[in-house]
Order: C-alpha cells, then structure tokens, then sequence
C-alpha cells in the first residue's frame, strides 16, 4: 500500500497541472475501450458472479454486481459526461485589489489524492475515478471483495485511457488485494493520500470514520423529513409528501417521517393515508395520527430516528413549526428537510433555522440530488459540515489556494 | 467535559439564529467590560505571572503571558474590529433557477461548536471568541495552565458582555480545569464538538492532530520560500527578498529559504548578502552559493526543510523555475511561496504549479495574513487543504448548506 500511495502521490502532481483538454481526451477514450471491451468486462463480471452464487450473495446484492450491456453503456454515458463538464481546476475568484496595492484571489486547485473505499457495485469504480480525474486528482479505489474481477477489468480501461494520452498509469489505481487489513492502512496513509471518501452502507462507513487517520466526505444516515404547515397549500402538501415517501424507497433522499401541523392534520392526513395505502406503504404514527387513521399502527421512539430506505412511514402531528424544527433538530440526520407552507415568515425562518444539508420550501426531497443541483454528477452526499456539505461534484474535490500578485511589493 | 459539550451544543443552536446587531452588541459590550475591569484583569494577570517566574518560565514566555493597559486595550480593539465586519450567515448565494424549476443555491451556516485549543497567550481567548461569536458558532476554549486565571477573567468579561444581549453563558465556555486528560476529552466528543482549532506550538498541533476524533483545522510549519528567477527585476528581487526574511523573525510568513536562478546568482547574492549581514542574519547555503558569498556556511540537507523563527535564513541555487518549484514542493510546507520576474509565462506556471497555500508573484511572503488578505481578522493560517487553505477568517467557521425553493415541485 505504501508505493500505491507513493505512485499516487507522484502521479497527482502531474495531473494537477494537466490541461482540461487531456484530461477530457482521456475521459472520452476510457469510455470508447469500456465498449469495445464490453463482452470482456461480462465475462470478468461472470467470475465474480459465479462466486457470489457459491458465497450465497442475495438477489439484491447478485443484482447490483451484475454488468450487462445496458450498465456498461450507462457507465460510458456517464464518463462521456464528465467530460462535458466545466474543469473547476485553475479558475480565479474574487481577485481584488488590496489598500496594500497586492491584488488577492482565490484559484481552485485538486486535493491532491482520493482514496475511495466502497461496496460491491463496480460503476463506482469508473464514476469515482472519471470524477476525481477531471478535478485533477489521484484516485486509490478500493472496492469489495465480491467484485475483484469486474473492479480489475474496469481498472484496465482506465488505464488504457489514461495512457492514450500519455498520463501515468497511477493517476487512478484499483487496489489488487481483498485484504481487510489493506483499508487500514489506507486510512492511516495520511503522507500521501488527501481525503477518503467511503461509499457503501452505514457498517463501512462508520468503521472508515473510526479508523481514518485522514479527513472523510461521509455519507451516513438520511432521516429526511416534510413539514407540512397548517399554511400549506394541501394540493401541494398531498403532492410532495407521496413523492418524497414513493418515488423511490432505497434511497437517502426519501422521507422517512412527516410532520403534520395539527390545524391540518384531521384534512390532510387521509387523503395522504389513501394514497400511501395504494402504492403500498406501511404507515406508523404518533397517538394523534392513529387517532386519524385506522390503519396506522403506533410509532416508537425508535421510528423517529429510523432510515427505513422501504415503503414505512412514521408521521407525527406536531402543534406548529417550533415543534416540527425541535424533531427535525433532535432526530434528523442533517441531511434533507422541506416545508410545505404559503407563509412567507415561516419559509424564511424554516431556511434558516433547520441545519441540515438541503433545506426546502415546497418541494420533494428527493431533488436533493448532484444532477438535480446542477453539478453535473456526484461523487456522494455529504452530511458532514467541514469542507463539502449536501451534494459534492466536481468542486467537493478541490480546495482553494491564495495568488497574490504584485509590482515589488513588501510590507511596511 | 460532557456537561461543557452539551451546553455548547445547545447554545450553538441558539446563536445560529442569533440576529447580527445582538451579536454585535454583544461584542461591544465585552469589549467595554474588559476596559472597565483592566486593574482586575491585570491582578489576575499578576497571579499568573507569579506562578510562571516561580516554575522558572523563560523571559520571552512570560513576555507573552503579561497583560498591560496597552495590551488590553488593544484586545478590546480587536473585539471592536470584529462587529464592524459583515455578518457572513444567512448569506445566499448562486440562487438560480434549474430546469425542473426549483431554484437551488447555498446559504452560509455556522459549523456550530468549535474547539479551541491554546497555549499560554490570553488575547487568543477573547480574539477566537470574538471571531466565533460572530460567525455563529459555540465555543470551548482550552488555554494553558500558565495563563488560567488570566484566561478565567478574560472569560468572565466575555460572560458579562453575552449576558447583557441576553445570550446564553455557554456561547463562551473557558475549562477551568488545567488537567491534561481534559484536552483529551475534547478531543473525542464528536457528538458536541464540529471542528477543533489548535493554537500554539508545534508539539501542541502534533498532539492534537494524532488524537483528535473530529475535524482539526491546523497550522503546522511555515517554510516559506522565494524564488529569484533568472528573469526577475533585481531590484524588486532584493526588496521583497529582504522584507520576507528580515520584516519579522519569529512569524509563520517569513522566509526561511532564498532560492535563486544560477544566471543572475552571482549579480544578486552578493547585494542581498551585504543587507542581510547589516541586519545580523546568518546565512546558509549551497555550495554555489558559499562560493560566492565568504561569509556564508555550508547548508545541510536538514536546512531546507527547517522552519527557523530568526535571523537564519538557507540559500540554494538552481538551475531554472523548475528546479525551484520541485524544491519548493519537496521541502516546503504548503504554506507561502513566491517567485520574481517579469516574464508572463513562468509567473503564469508557477501560481498553478505549486501547491502551497499562498502562491505570489512579485511580493513579500508577508502577506500571506487575514488582515492583508481583507478577511478583518483571522483564527489561523490553514496548511491543510480541507474545508480551509491559507488565512481562516470568519467564513472559514462556516460551511453552505443548500436551499431549495419550489412551488409544490416533484421529482418526475
């Protein structure tokens, strides 16, 4: 592990003062190999497939490992996109001048070095490595055991990419080992790899966190909740609330508990049960909601904290918008929060008052989102605050360093 | 610590919300308590002083530690300073509209508990309040044990001045324990505590950066460098060279190693090393340069990666711009560096190629600080390259959430 951090280390130093048209060329040849190799990418995919048959894998997991021709095209599509996208690295901001005479701004320069370290699904590997790419900065991936084959194939079509246009090689490295005890050491390479970002489920993530030596963009829980007030407009309210809980039910963006203002609950919670009862959903809520809805069953404490990532809702009747920020404050995760109201104070105080990553005024929570943003693609979405809060693109994965420039000048 | 942690975070929820003008007032008024109480400071000043010639503190410490009616008075200035600047949260920013017709931008937030972690001057506990204050954020400070009653009665005037606005004590907490095990403690309560900021010596950073559980923004060394090119004004070479090394010794922005182009070695060194004899720097150089400089002693290897603080100062020759900037990035710390010359391209390359920073051309390392930079104060200088590089001022305390404002949108 220490020469891949070595070769990082080296290779990210060239990258970072790589022109934007390079890197594109690049991006657009590794998409170009991902096809002509398709057939070879299904059948490095078969092993791993084969494997995870004999291991016992579930459906969902076999799922997730599976290539097929329409996921390799996804994921070329996706490197082609990247791209497309404007390379944040070398722009200067806020460049002023100074009562010193010195003029002062800011230019976006890479991290440096990522390390990545992720669960079964081999389109991370190209994603991660196309993102980090177009920012300027080495990538050391370190996916599952489960997908070694397909990991190692993608691998080598980035690679053969990157060497089309003359980058090294170690510009983007997939680790080769299943060692458990390599990500250790990753984590605590802190001479030579930047950031960590860990992508997978809540176990990886919080043992990334315990062990990294080295700052993590994490991802952990998404407790989202909508707010609807009693100055909802209710077509709205009805109309949010069933997307934000139906839309998709895996997925960090979803509602996972509705707060209802009891001025309105009595209106608008059975239309809301009816239309959750159609697609299905399993419905638990506080005392006041069962008392509304019959087939409610009653929330514990533990609902409140409870990502379902599945079709269950809790849903609380809360006196008003103080009440419904102190639950969001106590039992959210700081990931994404709406309020469904037409009152223009209350817009207002909900923005600021709620802290969490995404804040919404009448709309669906599962616009908290990379592309629905505008940046283009994500890497993740962080619930941290330090660095890259909410969605992280292409600019997540830079810094800021100070140019000054001057005539001679000193200080006095 | 526990009970310190959790009221912070409860105040932390209260200044989040805070308006600016009782922020403001707030300031204000700390900094009028602390001209009205200056005998009391000084007396409980004296106690730490006693104690410190009683433990046989050296002179320059005990220099640091003593507070005069100068010195307070400039504290209170510096508290003064900072209401006058703008209030960065609740800031929105790049609002726009997307093509699913939410509008999407960022609004600035405050991080919410900062940690701040000090050795034995008293300023740094009403300057890092003041700053936190302002920014919204919670504070636990953690001085040293020489400077506790100082730091205690500085802590009481900052109480005085939040409960005049009635703010909540705990925006300000000062431990009043000088166990060491405490810092510790801190050092891990991820649950309260959103980032640390270690001020102080080297051994202080090194400590918190190996144990800290929570984002750590740190200074660690100032290596900075400037570099003659071949195609620099002399002139302009001489004064900046001279004002970096010579302007202050014991700073983080001085320089501490020359690096000059072997064509113009033998027409410049000569001039610089005549101003600096005539303000006693030593000098420690390369074999180029101790051939043409007599006074000059031969520079070891651990010269050019060693932060001096004094009259010292390393010399290398090097071949061209390229040379200067592998040196820079292989001895340097990230922190400043400069080139002069007049030529276009190299100033062009060399603000993209080094990844320090401050990256300057044609001015003083000097610079590279808050106030020159027009941030109106600042909490440290970051080397690291997460969340903030370089100078931190009040927006450094600070992360973006998003905002989303919609009219009833769905994700189709």
């Amino acid at each position: 592990m220490q020469g891949v951090g070595q070769q990082a280390k080296l290779a990210a130093q060239i990258l970072a003062n790589t022109e934007t048209s390079i890197k594109n060329n690049a991006l657009l040849r590794i998409a170009e190999v991902m096809l002509e190799r398709a057939d070879w990418l299904k059948a490095e995919n078969a092993k791993d497939l084969a494997a995870g048959r004999d291991k016992g894998l579930d459906a969902a997991m076999l799922d997730r490992l599976t290539l097929t021709d329409k996921t390799i095209a996804g994921m070329a599509e996706g490197v082609r996109q990247v791209a497309t996208l404007a390379d944040p690295i070398g722009t200067i901001t806020d460049l002023s001048y100074r009562p010193s005479g010195i003029q002062v701004g800011k230019m976006r320069a890479p991290l440096g070095v990522v390390g990545i370290i992720y669960e079964s699904r081999p389109n991370v590997t190209v994603d991660a490595a196309a993102l980090c790419l177009k920012s300027g900065n080495a990538t050391i991936l370190r996916g599952g055991s489960e997908a070694i084959h397909s990991n190692q194939a993608i691998a080598a079509c980035v690679r053969a990419g990157l060497e089309a246009v003359g980058l090294p090689a170690a510009c983007v490295q997939v680790v080769e080992t299943t060692d458990r005890a390599a990500v250790g050491e990753l984590l605590r390479m802190a001479q030579y790899v930047d950031v960590i970002v860990p992508r997978g489920g809540k176990g990886l993530i919080e043992r990334v966190s315990a062990e990294s030596r080295i700052p993590v963009i994490k991802h952990l829980d998404g407790i989202c909740h909508v707010y609807i007030d009693d100055q909802a407009d209710l077509e709205k309210a009805v109309k949010v609330a069933v997307n934000a809980k139906t839309h998709r039910y895996g997925v960090c963006n979803a509602m996972e508990t509705l707060l209802v203002a009891e001025g309105v609950a009595a209106q608008v919670l059975p239309i809301l049960a009816e239309e959750y009862a159609a697609k299905g959903v399993e419905l638990r809520g506080c005392e006041q909601t069962c008392a509304l809805l019959p087939a409610c069953v009653t929330a514990t404490e533990e609902d409140w904290g409870t990502e379902y990532l599945a079709p269950i809702l809790s849903i609380k009747v809360v006196a008003d918008m103080a009440e419904a920020i102190t639950h969001i404050n106590t039992y959210g995760s700081q990931h994404t929060d709406a309020i469904i109201t037409e009152n223009y104070t209350r817009a207002r105080a909900f923005l600021r008052q709620v802290d969490s990553s995404s804040v919404m005024v009448n709309a669906s929570t599962r616009f908290a989102d990379g592309f629905e943003y505008g940046l283009g693609a994500e890497i993740g979405i962080s619930t941290d605050k330090i660095h890259a809060r909410g969605p992280v693109g292409l600019e997540g994965l830079t810094s800021q360093k100070y140019v000054v420039l001057g005539d001679g000048h000193i200080r006095a």
